[in-house]
């Protein structure tokens, strides 16, 4: 783990780093000593690790609940190369689509195959940044939404580590599999109204999850317009968890 | 509106009234003065204005938001006399549902009819309520599930002063009509796994509700294992809209 940078502002330390070829970033409280809570955001598709929506939940993570916060580039988004042959099957599918295809299963298959290489890498993250030692192995909890939920399901499911999720904007096809196989606490956000995944597919894939708490949170709204209420509820959520 | 007793404990204020022929119970915090928000509870079916559930929600919203909260037996419940008519309905129900039939329906039927009589009772309620010096006109937010539900959406639908409404456990059959002309915030509440409401119902009375903001909370359970984490949730709701 190579750190590239570190810098501070209102009481939060951010942490530039490379992990082989991975980016990320390492939030944590200033002046942080000592184990506390991890959380790994996952961004969405076309966004990175410091996309407005994640670094909005990093700092509040921070600051309310005292958290370590980190999030890494999915292959191919951010500051990694592109990915010859993801870039390959993305140039595919969108021609299968064009043609009159139906996007849902493509998309399936594209982020188990995406999955494969995350889950590892993720691994491999929360391994070295539990090493330090204002991070530490505490409890961890993982968010993500749309391709983070679609890379995010898989890893959860994989990773006992993570003891708590918000994951959401998601469906059964490509991920009710490995839903299955999650027993931790999850927060489920839907969108009424999402363009991109039809409804039944978000309701089936919160069917899918196996633990004994789970919640689904509908709100009217397409895919990208999840209310700023949720983060309040997502950080109460990490702090009944986690804390 | 005659009070019948008050009594205090851990700085909240019990007064018990009768209005006309309306027995309803007050909550206010102990040495209140001045205009405060309002909720009125809405029982389920079977219980009454001090059923568990209601006192476990009077007390808190007394005590951690400082408003006031109604609640009345509704007829044929708690300290009121059996109605004749409706107990003939309940009674010639239960004999067509062992002949077979179908029970939402008669739900829905039933609960329209006591709505007739319970909608201008519970305005009755807030207007006498609200004439107290320690409550006043507030804003009013409404909490009902189940039969509070049934009850609770052509009230909310025809009560201009409700500000924000917790409903849930009820279905489109009975209530979508009424749902179609509420506007205000809600907060829907369903139990993925309810053998009284079919899963779909529940749903479709969600998706009626025309408010531009509504949150569907969904979590494993029969009808009545709501779990304990969804009231802390709708205390925040109400601070949020009436506060």
């Amino acid at each position: 783990m190579r750190f590239i940078s570190e810098t501070s502002s209102d009481g939060n330390c951010e942490l530039l780093f490379i992990l082989g070829e991975i980016p990320g970033v390492l939030w944590t409280p200033g002046g942080a000593t000592g184990t506390r809570p991890l959380v790994l955001l996952g961004h969405g598709g076309g966004q990175h690790k410091k996309a407005p929506g994640i670094l909005a939940h990093a700092r509040r993570l921070v600051a309310e609940c005292g958290f370590a916060v980190v999030a890494v580039d999915v292959p191919g988004h951010g500051d990694r190369p592109m990915d010859e042959e993801y870039n390959r099957i993305a140039t595919e599918n969108q021609a299968r689509v064009d043609a009159g295809e139906d996007l849902a299963p493509l998309i399936a298959e594209f982020q188990a195959l995406v999955a494969r290489q995350t889950v590892p890498e993720w691994q491999a993250v929360l391994d070295s940044v539990q090493q330090l030692a204002h991070v530490g192995t505490g409890p961890v909890g993982y968010w993500g939404v749309s391709l983070g939920c679609g890379l995010g399901v898989p890893f959860v499911a994989a990773e006992t580590r993570v003891r708590a999720a918000v994951l959401g904007l998601g469906g059964a096809l490509a991920s009710a599999g490995a839903a299955a196989r999650i027993t931790v606490p999850v927060r489920y956000l839907l969108q009424w109204d999402d363009e991109r995944v039809p409804r039944a597919q978000g309701l089936a894939l919160f069917d899918a999850f196996v633990s004994a708490e789970k919640t689904l949170h509908a709100n009217p709204g397409r895919h990208g317009e999840i209310p700023a209420f949720e983060l309040d509820s997502t950080l109460r959520f990490f702090a009944r968890h986690l804390g």
